[in-house]
Protein backbone atom coordinates (compact mmCIF):
# COMPACT_ATOMS: atom_id res chain seq x y z
CA UNK A 1 0.00 0.00 0.00
CA UNK A 2 1.29 3.18 -0.60
CA UNK A 3 1.31 6.22 1.82
CA UNK A 4 -0.45 8.86 0.53
CA UNK A 5 1.34 12.72 1.74
CA UNK A 6 -1.17 14.47 4.65
CA UNK A 7 -2.88 17.06 4.16
CA UNK A 8 -0.43 19.38 6.57
CA UNK A 9 2.36 18.16 3.67
CA UNK A 10 0.07 19.70 1.32
CA UNK A 11 2.00 22.84 -0.46
CA UNK A 12 0.58 26.37 0.37
CA UNK A 13 -0.03 28.60 -2.66
CA UNK A 14 -0.30 32.43 -1.38
CA UNK A 15 -3.31 32.37 -2.30
CA UNK A 16 -6.42 33.31 -0.33
CA UNK A 17 -5.42 36.89 -0.48
CA UNK A 18 -4.68 36.56 -4.28
CA UNK A 19 -8.19 35.13 -5.28
CA UNK A 20 -10.35 37.23 -2.65
CA UNK A 21 -9.07 40.63 -4.33
CA UNK A 22 -9.21 38.79 -8.21
CA UNK A 23 -13.08 38.26 -6.88
CA UNK A 24 -13.12 41.88 -5.41
CA UNK A 25 -11.63 43.27 -8.50
CA UNK A 26 -13.66 41.67 -11.55
CA UNK A 27 -17.52 41.79 -11.41
CA UNK A 28 -19.14 38.47 -11.77
CA UNK A 29 -19.99 36.99 -14.83
CA UNK A 30 -16.45 36.96 -17.09
CA UNK A 31 -17.50 34.06 -19.20
CA UNK A 32 -17.85 30.57 -18.03
CA UNK A 33 -14.42 29.29 -18.50
CA UNK A 34 -13.20 32.79 -15.99
CA UNK A 35 -15.85 31.40 -13.69
CA UNK A 36 -14.57 28.20 -13.68
CA UNK A 37 -11.08 28.65 -13.62
CA UNK A 38 -11.14 30.78 -10.54
CA UNK A 39 -13.05 28.26 -8.84
CA UNK A 40 -10.80 25.42 -10.04
CA UNK A 41 -7.82 27.59 -8.43
CA UNK A 42 -9.95 28.14 -5.04
CA UNK A 43 -10.52 24.29 -5.13
CA UNK A 44 -7.14 23.84 -5.16
CA UNK A 45 -5.64 26.54 -2.58
CA UNK A 46 -8.53 24.79 0.09
CA UNK A 47 -6.85 21.40 -1.10
CA UNK A 48 -11.27 20.11 -1.96
CA UNK A 49 -9.77 19.18 -5.29
CA UNK A 50 -7.28 18.81 -8.21
CA UNK A 51 -8.79 20.13 -11.25
CA UNK A 52 -7.38 21.91 -14.16
CA UNK A 53 -8.08 23.45 -17.44
CA UNK A 54 -6.05 21.58 -20.11
CA UNK A 55 -4.02 23.72 -22.34
CA UNK A 56 -5.63 24.63 -25.91
CA UNK A 57 -3.69 22.71 -28.54
CA UNK A 58 -1.51 24.51 -30.80
CA UNK A 59 0.42 23.49 -33.96
CA UNK A 60 4.02 24.88 -33.55
CA UNK A 61 4.98 25.19 -37.19
CA UNK A 62 8.30 27.86 -36.33
CA UNK A 63 10.02 28.91 -33.71
CA UNK A 64 12.73 32.22 -33.81
CA UNK A 65 15.05 32.46 -31.11
CA UNK A 66 15.79 36.07 -30.51
CA UNK A 67 17.95 35.52 -27.90
CA UNK A 68 19.40 32.84 -25.85
CA UNK A 69 16.85 32.89 -23.12
CA UNK A 70 13.54 32.89 -25.17
CA UNK A 71 12.06 30.91 -27.89
CA UNK A 72 9.35 32.79 -29.85
CA UNK A 73 6.84 31.23 -31.88
CA UNK A 74 6.23 33.01 -35.14
CA UNK A 75 3.66 30.40 -36.38
CA UNK A 76 1.55 28.17 -35.24
CA UNK A 77 -1.99 26.98 -35.32
CA UNK A 78 -4.51 26.36 -33.02
CA UNK A 79 -5.81 22.32 -33.65
CA UNK A 80 -8.95 21.02 -32.70
CA UNK A 81 -9.06 19.43 -29.26
CA UNK A 82 -9.61 15.81 -28.77
CA UNK A 83 -10.59 15.29 -25.47
CA UNK A 84 -12.75 17.91 -22.59
CA UNK A 85 -11.04 20.80 -21.45
CA UNK A 86 -10.93 20.12 -18.04
CA UNK A 87 -9.93 17.33 -15.75
CA UNK A 88 -8.51 16.11 -12.49
CA UNK A 89 -8.89 13.87 -9.02
CA UNK A 90 -11.75 14.54 -6.37
CA UNK A 91 -12.23 12.03 -4.02
CA UNK A 92 -10.51 9.07 -5.23
CA UNK A 93 -12.25 9.68 -9.02
CA UNK A 94 -11.27 11.22 -12.35
CA UNK A 95 -13.62 14.22 -12.70
CA UNK A 96 -13.23 14.84 -16.82
CA UNK A 97 -15.78 17.81 -18.23
CA UNK A 98 -16.83 20.24 -21.16
CA UNK A 99 -18.09 23.63 -20.22
CA UNK A 100 -20.62 25.58 -22.85
CA UNK A 101 -22.32 28.76 -22.99
CA UNK A 102 -25.41 29.15 -24.82
CA UNK A 103 -26.89 32.68 -25.53
CA UNK A 104 -30.27 30.94 -26.66
CA UNK A 105 -33.23 30.47 -23.47
CA UNK A 106 -34.81 27.74 -24.97
CA UNK A 107 -32.40 24.91 -26.02
CA UNK A 108 -28.59 23.37 -25.90
CA UNK A 109 -28.17 23.01 -29.30
CA UNK A 110 -25.84 19.80 -30.21
CA UNK A 111 -23.86 21.46 -32.55
CA UNK A 112 -22.04 23.15 -29.50
CA UNK A 113 -20.58 19.98 -28.54
CA UNK A 114 -18.06 18.33 -30.75
CA UNK A 115 -18.44 14.67 -31.63
CA UNK A 116 -14.48 13.64 -30.33
CA UNK A 117 -15.93 15.02 -26.85
CA UNK A 118 -19.04 12.79 -27.01
CA UNK A 119 -16.62 10.21 -27.45
CA UNK A 120 -13.61 11.10 -24.91
CA UNK A 121 -16.53 11.15 -22.40
CA UNK A 122 -18.23 8.17 -23.18
CA UNK A 123 -14.52 6.76 -23.07
CA UNK A 124 -13.83 8.33 -19.37
CA UNK A 125 -17.38 6.59 -18.13
CA UNK A 126 -16.41 2.99 -19.30
CA UNK A 127 -13.01 3.85 -17.32
CA UNK A 128 -15.23 4.43 -13.99
CA UNK A 129 -14.73 8.52 -14.15
CA UNK A 130 -16.97 11.45 -13.43
CA UNK A 131 -17.47 12.46 -16.66
CA UNK A 132 -19.99 15.61 -17.40
CA UNK A 133 -21.39 19.11 -19.04
CA UNK A 134 -21.66 22.15 -17.19
CA UNK A 135 -24.02 24.15 -19.28
CA UNK A 136 -24.69 27.91 -19.29
CA UNK A 137 -27.49 30.07 -20.37
CA UNK A 138 -26.45 33.29 -20.35
CA UNK A 139 -29.83 35.09 -20.81
CA UNK A 140 -31.11 33.43 -18.12
CA UNK A 141 -27.70 33.59 -16.11
CA UNK A 142 -28.46 30.10 -15.02
CA UNK A 143 -25.95 27.58 -15.13
CA UNK A 144 -26.33 23.52 -14.82
CA UNK A 145 -24.17 20.20 -14.03
CA UNK A 146 -25.50 17.86 -16.60
CA UNK A 147 -24.36 14.13 -15.95
CA UNK A 148 -22.68 12.66 -19.31
CA UNK A 149 -24.17 9.62 -19.77
CA UNK A 150 -27.68 11.78 -19.99
CA UNK A 151 -26.03 14.04 -22.73
CA UNK A 152 -24.22 11.15 -24.79
CA UNK A 153 -27.76 8.99 -24.64
CA UNK A 154 -29.65 12.21 -26.05
CA UNK A 155 -26.86 13.44 -28.90
CA UNK A 156 -27.02 9.63 -30.45
CA UNK A 157 -30.56 10.06 -30.68
CA UNK A 158 -30.98 11.00 -34.47
CA UNK A 159 -34.50 12.60 -33.94
CA UNK A 160 -32.97 14.80 -31.35
CA UNK A 161 -30.79 18.01 -32.54
CA UNK A 162 -30.94 19.35 -29.06
CA UNK A 163 -31.67 19.24 -25.13
CA UNK A 164 -34.65 21.65 -24.07
CA UNK A 165 -34.19 24.19 -21.31
CA UNK A 166 -36.83 22.02 -19.63
CA UNK A 167 -34.82 18.76 -19.93
CA UNK A 168 -31.74 19.98 -18.32
CA UNK A 169 -33.45 21.44 -15.86
CA UNK A 170 -35.18 18.71 -14.76
CA UNK A 171 -32.38 16.23 -15.62
CA UNK A 172 -29.47 18.33 -14.62
CA UNK A 173 -28.28 19.67 -11.33
CA UNK A 174 -28.22 24.07 -10.84
CA UNK A 175 -24.98 25.26 -9.73
CA UNK A 176 -24.98 27.82 -7.05
CA UNK A 177 -23.39 31.37 -7.81
CA UNK A 178 -21.24 32.86 -5.43
CA UNK A 179 -17.73 35.45 -4.56
CA UNK A 180 -15.45 32.48 -3.77
CA UNK A 181 -15.73 30.18 -5.63
CA UNK A 182 -17.94 31.63 -8.38
CA UNK A 183 -19.19 28.52 -9.52
CA UNK A 184 -19.51 25.79 -6.16
CA UNK A 185 -19.83 22.81 -9.21
CA UNK A 186 -18.07 20.27 -6.51
CA UNK A 187 -21.49 20.65 -4.41
CA UNK A 188 -23.73 19.38 -7.06
CA UNK A 189 -20.66 16.56 -8.01
CA UNK A 190 -21.45 15.79 -4.10
CA UNK A 191 -25.02 15.70 -4.83
CA UNK A 192 -25.07 13.75 -7.71
CA UNK A 193 -22.11 11.09 -7.75
CA UNK A 194 -21.53 10.59 -4.44
CA UNK A 195 -24.69 10.66 -2.16
CA UNK A 196 -25.08 7.06 -1.40
CA UNK A 197 -21.26 7.33 0.26
CA UNK B 1 -26.87 5.59 -9.97
CA UNK B 2 -25.13 6.61 -13.44
CA UNK B 3 -25.77 4.04 -16.33
CA UNK B 4 -22.11 3.74 -17.89
CA UNK B 5 -22.36 2.95 -21.68
CA UNK B 6 -21.06 -0.32 -22.60
CA UNK B 7 -17.73 -1.44 -24.31
CA UNK B 8 -19.85 -2.10 -27.22
CA UNK B 9 -21.36 1.45 -27.56
CA UNK B 10 -17.74 2.56 -27.11
CA UNK B 11 -16.21 4.52 -30.49
CA UNK B 12 -13.90 3.02 -32.63
CA UNK B 13 -11.01 4.58 -34.03
CA UNK B 14 -9.97 3.04 -37.23
CA UNK B 15 -6.56 2.43 -35.78
CA UNK B 16 -5.72 -0.52 -35.38
CA UNK B 17 -4.10 -0.65 -38.83
CA UNK B 18 -2.89 2.94 -38.35
CA UNK B 19 -0.78 1.82 -34.84
CA UNK B 20 0.27 -1.84 -36.66
CA UNK B 21 1.92 0.40 -39.47
CA UNK B 22 2.96 3.30 -37.71
CA UNK B 23 4.65 0.44 -35.36
CA UNK B 24 6.46 -1.21 -38.78
CA UNK B 25 7.57 2.35 -40.17
CA UNK B 26 8.85 3.67 -37.06
CA UNK B 27 11.85 1.88 -35.03
CA UNK B 28 11.62 1.54 -32.10
CA UNK B 29 13.04 4.40 -29.66
CA UNK B 30 12.02 7.07 -30.93
CA UNK B 31 12.12 9.11 -27.71
CA UNK B 32 10.11 8.31 -24.31
CA UNK B 33 7.25 11.11 -25.49
CA UNK B 34 6.70 9.29 -28.51
CA UNK B 35 6.95 5.62 -26.47
CA UNK B 36 4.30 7.21 -24.27
CA UNK B 37 2.58 8.32 -26.80
CA UNK B 38 2.07 5.11 -29.18
CA UNK B 39 0.91 3.14 -26.17
CA UNK B 40 -1.48 5.23 -24.83
CA UNK B 41 -3.39 5.19 -28.32
CA UNK B 42 -2.92 1.86 -27.87
CA UNK B 43 -4.48 1.81 -24.66
CA UNK B 44 -7.42 3.59 -26.02
CA UNK B 45 -7.97 1.64 -28.78
CA UNK B 46 -7.88 -1.41 -27.07
CA UNK B 47 -10.66 0.51 -24.09
CA UNK B 48 -8.29 -0.02 -21.68
CA UNK B 49 -7.68 2.86 -20.42
CA UNK B 50 -8.08 6.63 -21.09
CA UNK B 51 -5.11 8.81 -21.05
CA UNK B 52 -3.19 11.68 -22.53
CA UNK B 53 -1.10 13.67 -23.21
CA UNK B 54 -1.83 17.85 -21.94
CA UNK B 55 -0.89 20.48 -24.82
CA UNK B 56 2.25 21.98 -24.17
CA UNK B 57 1.24 25.14 -22.48
CA UNK B 58 1.60 28.32 -24.43
CA UNK B 59 1.00 32.07 -24.09
CA UNK B 60 -0.46 33.27 -27.37
CA UNK B 61 0.06 36.95 -27.51
CA UNK B 62 -0.67 37.85 -31.48
CA UNK B 63 -2.99 36.15 -34.03
CA UNK B 64 -3.12 37.28 -37.78
CA UNK B 65 -6.61 36.13 -39.64
CA UNK B 66 -5.38 35.70 -43.31
CA UNK B 67 -8.51 34.30 -44.80
CA UNK B 68 -11.85 33.71 -42.70
CA UNK B 69 -11.37 29.47 -42.09
CA UNK B 70 -7.72 30.18 -40.53
CA UNK B 71 -6.50 31.97 -37.77
CA UNK B 72 -2.38 32.41 -37.88
CA UNK B 73 -0.95 32.63 -34.16
CA UNK B 74 2.35 35.10 -35.21
CA UNK B 75 3.79 35.50 -31.68
CA UNK B 76 3.42 32.87 -28.72
CA UNK B 77 5.72 31.66 -26.12
CA UNK B 78 5.96 28.74 -24.25
CA UNK B 79 4.75 28.66 -20.69
CA UNK B 80 6.29 26.47 -17.86
CA UNK B 81 3.74 24.01 -16.88
CA UNK B 82 1.55 23.59 -13.97
CA UNK B 83 1.08 20.29 -13.72
CA UNK B 84 2.38 16.79 -14.86
CA UNK B 85 2.18 15.54 -18.64
CA UNK B 86 0.01 12.90 -18.31
CA UNK B 87 -3.35 12.28 -17.24
CA UNK B 88 -6.38 10.17 -17.68
CA UNK B 89 -8.88 7.57 -16.27
CA UNK B 90 -8.22 3.46 -15.77
CA UNK B 91 -9.68 0.92 -14.00
CA UNK B 92 -12.24 4.01 -11.94
CA UNK B 93 -9.02 5.55 -11.10
CA UNK B 94 -7.46 8.74 -11.48
CA UNK B 95 -3.95 8.65 -13.20
CA UNK B 96 -1.41 11.56 -13.62
CA UNK B 97 2.21 11.07 -14.63
CA UNK B 98 4.95 12.62 -15.44
CA UNK B 99 8.21 11.00 -17.96
CA UNK B 100 11.88 11.69 -17.38
CA UNK B 101 14.96 10.76 -19.51
CA UNK B 102 18.14 10.66 -18.67
CA UNK B 103 21.28 10.06 -20.41
CA UNK B 104 23.10 9.45 -16.44
CA UNK B 105 23.90 5.63 -16.31
CA UNK B 106 23.81 6.17 -12.54
CA UNK B 107 21.51 8.27 -11.17
CA UNK B 108 18.18 10.46 -11.52
CA UNK B 109 19.02 14.21 -10.69
CA UNK B 110 16.16 15.47 -9.44
CA UNK B 111 16.73 18.90 -10.96
CA UNK B 112 14.98 17.12 -13.91
CA UNK B 113 11.52 17.49 -11.94
CA UNK B 114 10.25 20.93 -11.70
CA UNK B 115 8.98 21.67 -8.36
CA UNK B 116 5.65 22.33 -9.14
CA UNK B 117 4.88 19.09 -10.93
CA UNK B 118 6.01 17.76 -7.35
CA UNK B 119 3.44 20.01 -5.94
CA UNK B 120 0.80 18.98 -8.57
CA UNK B 121 1.59 15.19 -7.87
CA UNK B 122 1.22 15.64 -3.52
CA UNK B 123 -2.44 16.99 -4.83
CA UNK B 124 -3.46 13.88 -7.09
CA UNK B 125 -2.32 11.44 -4.37
CA UNK B 126 -4.04 13.54 -1.80
CA UNK B 127 -7.27 13.13 -3.71
CA UNK B 128 -7.21 9.74 -3.88
CA UNK B 129 -5.38 9.39 -7.08
CA UNK B 130 -2.51 7.28 -8.59
CA UNK B 131 0.58 9.03 -9.22
CA UNK B 132 4.28 8.18 -10.77
CA UNK B 133 7.19 9.07 -12.85
CA UNK B 134 8.13 7.02 -15.81
CA UNK B 135 12.02 7.16 -15.66
CA UNK B 136 14.33 6.13 -18.74
CA UNK B 137 17.57 5.65 -18.52
CA UNK B 138 18.55 5.79 -22.34
CA UNK B 139 22.04 4.31 -21.79
CA UNK B 140 20.79 1.44 -20.17
CA UNK B 141 17.39 1.15 -22.54
CA UNK B 142 16.12 0.54 -19.38
CA UNK B 143 12.37 2.32 -18.34
CA UNK B 144 11.26 2.18 -14.99
CA UNK B 145 7.75 3.25 -13.32
CA UNK B 146 8.46 4.92 -9.86
CA UNK B 147 5.52 5.82 -6.74
CA UNK B 148 5.16 9.27 -6.72
CA UNK B 149 5.18 8.99 -3.06
CA UNK B 150 8.48 7.64 -3.36
CA UNK B 151 9.83 9.75 -5.31
CA UNK B 152 8.27 13.10 -3.15
CA UNK B 153 9.55 11.63 0.10
CA UNK B 154 13.49 11.34 -1.44
CA UNK B 155 12.96 14.33 -3.48
CA UNK B 156 11.82 16.29 -0.07
CA UNK B 157 14.62 15.04 1.71
CA UNK B 158 17.34 18.18 1.82
CA UNK B 159 20.19 15.96 1.90
CA UNK B 160 19.61 14.36 -1.38
CA UNK B 161 19.97 15.86 -4.82
CA UNK B 162 18.60 12.85 -7.09
CA UNK B 163 17.79 9.28 -6.61
CA UNK B 164 20.37 6.46 -7.58
CA UNK B 165 19.86 3.93 -10.39
CA UNK B 166 20.14 0.99 -8.15
CA UNK B 167 17.23 2.66 -5.57
CA UNK B 168 14.84 2.63 -8.73
CA UNK B 169 15.66 -0.45 -9.51
CA UNK B 170 14.85 -1.19 -6.41
CA UNK B 171 11.91 0.48 -5.81
CA UNK B 172 10.87 1.08 -8.95
CA UNK B 173 8.89 -1.09 -11.65
CA UNK B 174 10.73 -1.99 -14.96
CA UNK B 175 8.19 -1.43 -18.07
CA UNK B 176 8.33 -4.31 -20.50
CA UNK B 177 9.11 -2.71 -23.86
CA UNK B 178 7.33 -4.34 -27.09
CA UNK B 179 5.95 -3.55 -30.44
CA UNK B 180 2.17 -2.62 -29.72
CA UNK B 181 2.07 -1.05 -27.39
CA UNK B 182 6.09 0.23 -27.33
CA UNK B 183 5.66 0.28 -23.03
CA UNK B 184 3.52 -2.14 -21.07
CA UNK B 185 3.18 0.52 -18.45
CA UNK B 186 -0.23 -0.35 -17.34
CA UNK B 187 1.23 -3.88 -16.83
CA UNK B 188 3.41 -2.21 -13.83
CA UNK B 189 0.03 -0.01 -12.59
CA UNK B 190 -1.84 -3.05 -12.41
CA UNK B 191 0.97 -5.01 -10.31
CA UNK B 192 1.83 -1.58 -7.99
CA UNK B 193 -1.71 -0.44 -7.61
CA UNK B 194 -4.69 -3.22 -8.59
CA UNK B 195 -2.82 -6.27 -6.57
CA UNK B 196 -5.04 -6.40 -3.90
CA UNK B 197 -7.83 -6.22 -5.65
Amino acid sequence: MIGYPTKKGLPKINGSARSANASLNQSRGMGLEDDINESNEYYLETNRACIHKKPTPIQVVRVDYPNRAHAKIVEAYYKVPSTTDYNGVYRGKAIDFEAKETRNKTLFHFKNIHPHQIEHLKRVLYQGGIGFLIIRFTALNETYLVDAAYIIENYENPSLKSLSYAKIKEHGSLIREGLTPRLHYLDNVDEMYFKEE
